[in-house]
């Protein structure tokens, strides 16, 4: 068995010299950012009216997600931000998504350089958000309309992902009536002020909940859960031990008494949950 | 970028070309069996005192899970039976375990040729274990001793899933304090009988459960969570819409409105829910 493995260690190391010289010639033909196989990224600055956004693009030329066919471009993954803006957080799963082989768009919903300066202030400026959804769902499909317009997106393999406030984001923008293939709510806000609009909803949804999260109430999961029901949506719900709140968020602190901490498992435990969801979603065969 | 992945795939060839020779020269050190990389399976007939108990055991030499090291052997599941005791099912479930490189083995709690002629006796049978759960959790013990005596199982690298009555199974089997890393309950029933136990908990605890389940009351879900939080269980819940009772079970029908019914996408998306767990129970490194 040893043999059989140093034999696989050596034919990669193969693959690798192959893949090298490959690339030095592929280089001339694309960037020489390409010949690194890094994470690429770039800053997107798009408008709603007069309204500048900012967003923000990460990719990897080299990879591709597990199962997915090259024909028609690779999936592409919407990033809705928690209420601080857009951040190295978002940042980072940006890159980390694009890791996995997805072309990862972090939206801005707030425009360019508004940031609040603390939570008195990312409270007030989330809040404008969550009390006019019209205005929400515009600055989603804004957001998920320059991820389409990114090269080599597949049109027709979209998905979104978002946290705390872009939680309820994501689920926002699949009851807009988005052409997207699923969404991840990470604790997510689940009210349902318009429920009717649960009709519009053709993305499969995976809600990652924290069972201690005393921002969610139980009377919202159930109004959520009545909703989808109610119009026959394709949903899935994890329910995450011991985490409150921002469990994905490392900047949260580890303090569950807050109502919102950081929780590794729950962290790792709901990526994990994301990365089947979306070989579901995406891949060309269940079992490969 | 196309010449790369032809590149890529001539490697390939190469690989398997001289994975095949050394295979073939390793064989000469295995078994013949070995080389058919078949899953193996065995009957073993056990003894709860003079009751003879009649268990299966599935495993195939040739395979591995992923990310696990071959040092202290291989991983083990225990598979604890639904209601109308261990079937073709249980079976079939070993067999899958056993190709993704578990040993597996379903143990038998009604006893040698014990078998419900129909639901009504399914449901006397397993009755009386539910309601003597010290018996119970014998007989789960003792399945749980035949697996740590197969051949090559790693003695701390053991789970434990159940399905229906089985699905209460594993639950029971933790709490009476047994030493596995983690149990998976499928559609079992809930309830918490001696709450108090849950203090013998050692296991990571999956519970994937129907949204629409009707024999699965929302009072039970919440005292076990209760009981699980007050001990600080490690737990996670799954929650899939549109699912009953026995959602795992194609012999269930497609009939919801029976309260037990086969739901192809909540037995797809928990059997991955399983693998994922399993991975994080058992592989060296989580990210592999």
């Amino acid at each position: 068995m040893f043999c059989c493995r140093r034999d696989v260690r050596r034919s990669r190391l193969l693959n690798s010299v192959k893949l090298f010289t490959c690339m030095l010639f592929a280089s001339a033909m694309w960037t020489a950012t390409v010949a690194k196989a890094e994470v690429q990224t770039q800053t997107i600055v798009y408008q709603d009216g007069d309204v500048m956004l900012e967003g923000f693009l990460a990719f990897d030329t080299k990879v591709r997600p597990a199962g997915t066919k090259a024909e028609s471009g690779k999936p592409g993954v919407l990033v809705v931000h928690q209420w601080m803006g857009l951040t190295d957080y978002e940042r980072r799963r940006c890159r980390q998504l694009a890791e996995l082989g997805y072309i990862a768009f972090a939206l801005d919903i707030y425009g360019r350089g508004v940031r609040p300066a603390d939570t008195g202030e990312a409270a007030e400026f989330s809040g404008k958000y969550k009390s006019d959804r019209e205005l929400y769902r515009r600055r989603l499909n804004l957001g998920l309309e320059q991820l389409r317009k990114a090269d080599n997106v597949a049109k027709d393999q979209i998905a979104a992902i978002g946290y705390c406030f872009g939680g309820t984001g994501v689920i926002e923008l699949a009851r807009s009536g988005a052409e997207v293939n699923g969404i991840v709510s990470f604790h997510g806000g689940l009210d349902s002020p318009s429920p009717d609009d649960g009709a519009n909803i053709q993305a499969k949804v995976l809600v990652c909940h924290g069972a201690d999260d005393p921002f969610v109430p139980k009377a919202d999961v159930e109004s959520m859960i009545a909703e989808f029901d109610a119009h026959d949506v394709d949903w899935q719900m994890n329910v995450y031990a011991d985490a409150v709140h921002s469990f994905t968020q490392p900047m949260a602190g580890d303090d569950n008494s807050k109502g919102a901490a950081y929780n590794k498992k729950a962290d790792l435990r709901s990526w994990d949950a994301m990365r089947v969801f979306f070989h579901e979603l995406f891949a060309a065969k269940p079992a490969d």
